[in-house]
């Protein structure tokens, strides 16, 4: 009874069926000129109605920072919420991948980033001044950090700003399954036609065993890729086992299917939640993420009761993170509401 | 019937085995910090008769230059065969991991290099001075990218040269089994009883999926690893894929056992080669590689014939490369054989 | 009747002869090996009234990022005001020189940073955990950004943070100068005595040509400094011409009198515009610089006047920085006031 | 009487008045905001024919990796001389600005790169495959480090090179002078009608107390220079004092005067050594560096009576390397020719 992150859950079938079924075709090419992957630009080209360049890697952190370096002057600012998984969580990596650039932290309600802001900051910058880093780049995550989702206009409204600016838009997708379902739009009105550049696109927290691809939406702009991709480490010379997760990954809405039960938990759990005692949630429940304040006497029962979670904010009434998935059985979400309500009543 | 690389063959049965029984345990804690990967410090610990820290990684260019990054200095300078992977084929992984040490690259006869060459070329490299990069590390290939293999001997020449200017000895192991099976040392002989501190060993070329560890034989030197791992975008969150990998590879001596039908095919492929008309073999054969020089009528006779390679020098008379692994059909090599002789007899 | 900065300046005549001696002394060795630049670790030694090491560079952003780049990993964080010069005006140079560390941007009242600040901030930065960036320095500013003065002991007590939580503590003393005269304190009790590991000992704004000096206050922990420097391309061939400005810079009590005459006429500026109307002052006037804000009326008014400065924040009622220097005018400063006043009383 | 280096000598006394003289224009802005600075570029114009983009900076390797940086990418390989300045005496400048790049170290006769040869190299570097780094640059040093002058035909054809393979191409002009007097070429014909694209121009080894200048062909391909030299900690506040430097190095011809003097004094000493029993000259003498190989005895005479110098290779019959400047005294060339003689005879 799991609730600590999307990556402690095990990997689809499927997509382990994929992984024995690439195993069975021998001796392909390596470094991805396999029809596997070769197959995976037309995938993506449907998926985002529109010409992409397309590029599998293994890890959240080397999707983002590849493309990010691919795009961004090491002189450059990348603006990012100061919650957001490259500012807080990558030790750095956006840093040593792009040669320097920095990352100007800023911040947000409900974990997200706003045009008006954005502009307000970019504006005072000092573009063109050699003393201050260029602005080059805006990182937004999706859903964020605070389990929240930004809606297609939110993110046009910052496309715009960007091309004001002209600026880089980059998306770190690590969970864009989840902000998508969460949504009525599309994988193109999420991204491209909202004026993104550039997406992380992820699957590995969503049931792929580990396996991310990286998303142009100008494929002219990715002519880089390739070089920092290898000099990062990440071409993976069995390419085909990268490439065989993501085209099962979207096989048959996979994808969408596994999100959907992620965020469904996610809602019971808030909703059953919602009325306990001394229970407050800091941000709206829109995703398969919840941060929530308890009593600390909840946070203590739930662990006696052998509930695992995060406890986010650590204090005498802690705020805990709590994560569903794909895999997340209802019937564990039931007992920690249960759990919760009865602790809580103490 | 694929003679080109050791990346082209499929993964072991045990190690997709093992990556299904990962499967089945859900719910562990990503990052490593699960059963398998915590396991694997004791595996690695029996099989090099010491203590060891030991990390896994996904690609054989990440495993090098981490290992090294961990060590060496931005203004060192790497001594390595001008043949080895380091040096020609990661496009500049090391620069950008060390923060811009230099790779000095040297010649060396059947893709080694030897000591008494190497502390030359340390001798007069200007350590202290500060015009000059300073001599930092020896990186050397086992077996080397010329398919021959260093015995206990000459690295133990080479780690007294790394002691006598304190520099780092490094080892991209890529193919340590093919080395390992090529020779009768043990593990402990090849590596830190000659003296060197950090190992790239490679699992991918020999049948897993896609799983390299690095081994420090100083665990007190391995306090950045962990650091750099991450901000290289290189710590998978479902790491225990990796461990159960490398564990599946080093149980029953599996690893072994694939190196030694990889090396018995290329002994049997020179073997068949070896008297054939217009045939010169460029370097000693001892793991996995050849590299063999033939009549043009019979490169061409080869590929019409279905046959895949290399040719590592395309000139009228090239020179191929033709790599052996743990799957290759003995059908196939003699096929190979037969057809080489049919059109070198014309 | 310049304003604008203390770098408008011309060199003081001592340093401009001692350029002249300097060259009366033909065919000395290049690259530091000569009399003047062996002469200056004495000095400092005397200066700091312990061993040190010192090495001559020509600009402040050099002094400050070599010094950090020599004591900072790659993967560190250093915590620093957000208005740091090290933050805002130095286009990404310690992210450059580090490999990629993170400056962690504080806000602090005066320009200044807070012992009890810092410690909370770094206690929860999360050392040891692989997804953070490590923390790895604290830089101060003295004399501050905001034209402000550490006292030694504000200094000693972020020195005690630095060493409960083991980190490196720098001081970007570009106006080092200036802040001493501003206090009773020794240079000794301002640096190490405080706990400062290294400082960039600024010389140009005051009364310079081009010319600081990297100071570390254990010469064991400088052992870098010459490669980092050099690969920085900040070896000077004719150092002599570095070390002859610092030489002469120190001689005499000259560096002191050049900055008491800067602070005097900052005295004079702030106390003649003290009463004027509409005139507030944003931080405490104790160093050669003043933030002001003044109506827009004055501001046009002064610049009719034919002063120039800078309007830092550039709206209705700006807000000026005035800076004085080792060479302004008395005569500068009164008209200035009166100028002021004229256009205020309108 | 030093020999050693053209980095001992003084500063020409019109630059250490043209110094002074900017000294008296006090209040000038900061950072080339100054009438000096502003000058420089129609200076370079005229000199070059050409509208070209001029930035001062003060050390040679910072006017070598800056240029370099603003036109090569991380992943990129820079051919050049195994002796050049870049290759050897930069503790790894270049990896460091350009964020990893490659130096590819040629051998070449006479300490100059042919373009036969680089073409040859070049086109069988992998161009397009990311497993290697991308053909990016030529480098070559014009004088060389070993004494020599490429012609204008020679720059010419390496030219062609860059232009076939769409490389960068990049002069060390340290001793741009000398190179320039010893032949008939003007600095139009010695670079940009060649196929040169940035240019390190350099004055401190002829006569400037501290001031270099990149010059690009192409004032479009600059626009990062600022920004990267900013970040270096290269751009002076002051700039002004560089920008005076570089003014009275090109007023009147008195870099051309200097260049002169020098190269007449190498002539004169190769000419007196010639014929010297036991002396042998390494390559032809062209500019104002001499490499003669000596009998142990005279070079132990030539210390014994004074004379400074290197001992380049240091054997039992070394060679020495022996520099002249724009201040050699004639006599003391003669005084050392007949020491040498003298030893000789013995």
């Amino acid at each position: 009874m799991n609730f600590c992150s999307d990556n402690t859950t095990s990997t689809s079938p499927e997509i382990m069926a994929a992984l024995a079924a690439a195993n069975e075709a021998p001796n392909l090419m390596p470094y991805g000129n396999d029809p596997v992957t070769e197959g995976l630009t037309a995938r993506f080209n449907d998926l985002f109605e529109r010409e992409v360049a397309v590029f599998p890697v293994a890890t959240g952190t080397g999707a983002n920072v590849l493309g990010l370096a691919t795009l961004v002057p090491p002189y450059g600012a990348i603006y990012c919420h100061e919650m957001s998984h490259i500012a807080t969580d990558e030790c750095g990596a956006p840093e040593l991948f792009t040669g320097g650039a920095k990352l100007v932290d800023l911040p947000g309600d409900d974990g997200k980033l706003y045009a008006a802001e954005l502009d307000a900051v970019i504006s005072r910058a000092g573009a063109g001044v050699v003393h201050h880093v260029q602005p080059a780049a805006i990182s937004i995550t999706q859903q964020s950090e605070a389990g929240t989702v930004y809606t297609p206009d939110e993110i046009g409204a910052i496309g715009d700003v960007a091309r004001k600016h002209d600026l880089v838009f980059h998306m770190d997708g690590a969970r864009f399954a989840n902000a998508l379902v969460a949504s009525n739009a599309s994988p193109a009105e999420m991204t491209w036609k909202a004026g993104l550049d550039v997406l992380a696109f992820g699957a590995t927290k969503n049931g792929a065993l580990a396996a991310e691809a990286v998303v142009f939406f100008d494929p002219a702009k990715a002519s880089e890729f390739g070089f920092r991709r290898k000099r990062g480490g990440h071409l993976f010379s069995k390419m085909r086992f990268l490439s065989a997760q993501l085209d099962a990954y979207l096989t048959g809405e996979l994808w969408l299917r596994n999100a959907r039960h992620a965020n469904d938990m996610a809602a019971r759990l808030a909703e059953g939640l919602r009325d306990t005692a001394g229970v407050a949630f800091l941000y709206p429940v829109q995703g398969n993420e919840i941060f929530v304040k308890v009593p600390g006497a909840v946070a203590d029962g739930l662990e006696a009761d052998g509930f695992l979670f995060y406890r986010w904010i650590d204090e005498t009434d802690p705020t805990l993170r709590l994560v569903t998935t794909w895999s997340t059985d209802p019937a564990h979400v039931d007992a920690f509401v249960a759990s919760a309500v009865r602790h809580a009543g103490k």
